[in-house]
């Protein structure tokens, strides 16, 4: 239990539009301080192995028991290359090399943008990590379409098959309104 | 002032590592809030008029009077491309065309990372918005190479300049360390 010490140091909380800014923020009166509240970031990896593509069974909520990427939060003083080889050992205890920028998307309505890069495995093990129940390579029409777990997954990989083979690609941004269907039948029409 | 009715409201933090978790992390004790702190995400682009790239000298610090591109934090519920229109628009007032991404840097010693789009003049009218003192249109060897804001303007620029004229081509990502000085003595060679 805490004293009545605390309570002189407590921020006091409230929302207006600091001098020069545009948008309102939480201030606190006492100190001055912004409380600036920004998209944060997932990066994560199309891990190949050949032909063959790293994928994770979730162990966790949201979607426990889909399908998906090793992608992540991104972690202070990370960069986003860093990031996308930590998630990869976290949950596939799997090491990679990063190719390229395959996609930046922005979930807007939950204020997430999400780097992936296309990557190979540095090194043949794989095993799932404690966020995954299960790991697997999987060739294209291998994947588990039906039991995908985000719908950003089947954009990420529709954007690997787009650029098959490539080395120079725009990476692929927002897909338009309806042009995946989620969950998917079978593999995306690319 | 304040009564000291907020005192039970107060929030209560402590640094730890919550269950599951492999860092730690400020957890309020009282309601089990965690205050998940992560880098935040700058959005920009390198603006074209036919081969004349948008530039803006600062009004703000840091780096007052300096030349920089039209950029800044994204905010809640934006995607990355409207977040840089906006931006073009505040600081330069400047309606914009995304072309495609540039390049995508980690500032990981600040904990950001930089989403920058080449993109195009939508109509000809430019103007010094609230942040900006001076806005123009420049030639390749007519930027203020000297008075550039940031080392990540070089680079984006740089990633301009090497991607010159393709629609296809991987995204810039941090160069080497050491690759481009800054400030520069002028262009730098790509």
């Amino acid at each position: 239990m805490s004293s009545s010490d605390d309570y002189p140091h407590a921020p006091k909380f409230t929302n207006r539009r600091p001098d020069g800014d545009l948008l309102e923020r939480s201030v606190c009166e006492r100190c001055g301080f912004v409380d600036y509240q920004n998209p944060k970031v997932v990066v994560g990896a199309v891990v190949l192995q050949g032909s063959k593509i790293l994928m994770c069974r979730r162990a966790i909520e949201p979607r426990k028991g889909y399908w998906t990427l090793p992608a992540g939060y991104l972690e202070l003083y990370e960069t986003t290359e860093e990031g996308a080889r930590r998630e990869a050992l976290e949950e596939a205890c799997a090491k990679i090399e990063i190719d390229r920028v395959l996609a930046v998307f922005s979930l807007a309505h939950i204020s997430q943008i999400q780097v992936l890069y296309r990557a190979r495995l540095a090194d043949p093990h794989i095993e799932a990590g404690p966020e995954s129940t299960e790991v697997g390579l999987f060739g294209w029409d291998e994947i588990p379409w039906t039991e995908i777990a985000f719908p950003s997954v089947v954009w990420t990989l529709a954007a690997l098959k787009r650029n098959w083979g490539k080395d120079d690609f725009a990476p692929a941004t927002n897909p338009p309104e309806g042009a995946f269907a989620f969950p998917p039948a079978g593999p995306p029409e690319v």
